[in-house]
């Protein structure tokens, strides 16, 4: 199918490749340099992110063959009736095509049954429900679909690190937030509050929206109805939207109870409520995610998803539908997926918070999710005064390196002005196959005994 | 799992919802005019896009149970060894989980060394590669990477209708450029052409990019060498980015050829190749595609995609990857898919023509793709003056409804100064099972009839 000409010109390429890389590099670079002062240059919203904290952590990872506590995924797969699902859709034809841009038929009607029941409205299917790639851009068309140049979103710190290049690109201000430790020791993730009034100073007649994630990553708190009705008022007064990142919906630890912002009165028409197959399904490769709310708000969604997508592949789709109308119809019952999932995760919390403390670090128990934050200050190690990363990148990339397990710096998730909150702690991701656990036990374990050594010397 | 209290209210609004959709609505609609007034309006970007012309035409079709000829996608599914791969990778937990977010790495290896073939360049996998949820999602990233507010994109007529919301999202002014027929029975593809004078007229220094649809939807043009060189020289001269959309680019027929912009002289440092799985492996339904460029375009393209969605799902990209080692090393060769997909759909061209004359169309017959324009003129069908549509949506409708063969509308491709020269067409997509086809023929043959007993008359 080539041509000969084509081949031959293939030929030359390879044999003057083959001389050597640096040629080659030096004449890339001079491309680069003329191409950069053109016209082909980006545009503004593309550039100023920065390097992208998972880029970077994933490859150090991939490099140290580290055990991998860091990014937020489990190492072990799916529920097998959802891979099931999959192998069994595939076969036939019209999954492999093309499906309804907003969501699959079956899909919608799926998430609108099991939403209904959740929030205790009835959803319709076809206006208050989108479905794009990840909650990620579930998040990304909220923020484009609202924001624009001169308006301004709050975000609630420490926030999913992707929200704020999110707010850039749509040219909004972004206000910061943070949860602040009360009291003297805030070892437990509710000890970690909003400040009302700090609160209610970020709203500004500018405020547009404002994005809560509750369950709240890395801190793994659960708002109570008292805070969430604080966050509500001031939505309500200043007409604002609220984007709740609830992805983590399912991971909530016994005694504790999940509260869906979109129930509160009065707010289901200013809120939209971001859920992923990934997290539910322990599937985050899937990278399926959907928004749930008003259809005034929702559609301006799908406007953005139909012109920048168009659809999420039918046959992810079609299985995550199958296994949603399993699981919805034993739904808080003990063999629903969701629940057993919680049961064992709520396990593996409590296992590596005895780990963490016998190295003497200092976690933060988190009443959900599927991270610890853990304090580093008892261990009191010092890096290069030299160095002017921040704290925790420093003793992560040191810990990745020297003690073989991986995690990721919490004060990524911070504002500049807030990372001094979290700047001695690291997160650690415990949503992770038993083997990998005791592996990365064991490495901790060492690090402990070598500790214990070192004080008695 | 779910509260008492939460079953009541439920149990509450599931009453009240029962009484009656009417108050129902009412309800609704008042608060979308309170909604309206407020701040919960969204962005400019998110408004003013009309409605999109394959959530209108794919509902009508299902509506009136039309054989679908309308929407570009086969009703038969991928090769075989595709979703096996899918299935056997699928029981992989790794493959279940986030990947690399500019592309899964076997998935960019495979890319870059079958277009490394193609394009008799060394491509680097990890630079010149960047994988998203379809070409649609590509087209967004590489139009929103670098087009702002004050830059002129230049789109050339019948453009893919996604190009033109894609420009106003990110804020750029449209110039259309429009293929013009050529000689006096302009019936084959390649009689459609570019008059130079009028592609130079439209390139300003404002002008940033332009897209060229290669093979072209829906005339199923071929551009020769000489008709890419102008567009070649003019982005040099104008110092503009060339996107190329190239996603039918293994549908070409006897006796033609494609060439690939970003082999002409001093064009890979300023090109975007756009490809797609979904028209590679006729699995529209995956919605995966790539871009192919120089590292100092695609890296923007990867932020935008880093930004915007992460990572398309890993388990599609394994499964793509495998499939492509598979066809890569059989290229040109009778059993390449690639082959045998194109001369199975060459055959249908043929096919479909003769039945198209048989009715009294006017075929454009393409050099490649899956499409077929038909004039409609030797029909002289006329519809009530009344309506304000143009007159191929008034035909497609008509003929969905009427004859129950469901087309699109060609003018949709098309800005309003240059919809009149394709108001007169319909389009069919030939892309289908043999069964499909078949069924057409019959109602088409049977409208055949009809028209000869009316002539009759």
């Amino acid at each position: 199918m080539l041509s000969s000409r084509l081949c031959r010109r293939l030929q030359r390429v390879v044999q003057w490749r083959s001389v050597g890389c640096v040629s080659t590099r030096r004449v890339h670079c001079s491309t680069q340099l003329r191409m950069a002062s053109g016209k082909l240059q980006p545009a503004k919203r593309a550039t100023g992110h920065g390097k992208n904290l998972w880029v970077e952590f994933v490859a150090l990872a991939m490099e140290t063959k580290a055990i991998n506590l860091g990014q937020g995924m489990p190492d072990f797969g799916p529920p097998q009736h959802l891979i099931d699902a999959l192998c069994d859709c595939s076969q036939e034809a019209k999954n492999n095509q093309y499906t309804r841009s907003q969501g699959h038929v079956r899909l919608v009607t799926a998430l609108a049954n099991m939403y209904s029941r959740l929030m205790g409205r009835q959803l319709n299917p076809m206006t208050d429900v989108v479905v794009s790639m990840g909650a990620y851009s579930i998040l990304s068309h909220a923020i484009n679909a609202f924001l624009e140049e001169g308006d301004e979103i709050i975000l609630v710190e420490p926030f999913f690190d992707c929200y704020q290049p999110m707010a850039k690109i749509a040219g909004a201000k972004t206000v910061f937030v943070p949860l602040r430790p009360q009291g003297q020791y805030a070892g437990h993730s509710k000890d970690w509050v909003l400040d009302p009034g700090e609160l209610e100073a970020a709203f500004s007649p500018k405020t547009k929206m404002i994005i809560v994630n509750n369950p709240n990553n890395p801190l793994g708190k659960l708002f109570t109805t008292e805070e969430l009705t604080v966050v509500a008022e001031l939505c309500k007064r200043y007409d604002v939207i609220c984007l709740m990142d609830e992805v983590y919906e399912w991971l909530t630890y016994s005694g504790t109870k999940h509260v869906r912002m979109a129930t509160l009165p009065g707010m289901w028409e200013r809120t939209i409520t971001v859920g992923s197959a990934g997290k539910t399904f322990s599937a985050t490769g899937w990278k399926m995610g959907w928004g749930i709310g008003p259809e005034h708000l929702v559609k301006h969604m799908q406007t953005m998803h139909a012109n920048t997508g168009y659809c999420y592949p039918t046959l992810l789709q079609e299985a995550v539908a199958r296994a949603l109308e399993v699981e919805t119809a034993r739904l808080g019952q003990p063999d629903c997926y969701f629940t057993q999932l919680a049961v064992d995760t709520e396990r593996k919390r409590d296992e590596i918070a005895e780990v963490l403390r016998e190295v003497g670090l200092e976690p933060i128990i988190p009443d959900s999710g599927y991270f610890m934050m853990a304090d580093t200050t008892p261990l009191g190690i010092k890096f290069d005064s030299g160095n002017d990363e921040p704290y925790d990148f420093q003793f992560t990339k040191w810990m990745t390196r020297e003690k073989g397990v991986a995690t990721i710096p919490p004060s990524a998730f911070f504002s500049p002005a807030n990372k001094h909150l979290v700047e001695k702690f690291v997160r650690f991701c415990f949503i992770k196959d038993d083997a990998t656990l005791q592996a990365a036990y064991a490495k901790l374990r060492e690090w402990a005994k070598e500790l214990k050594s070192e004080k008695k010397t």
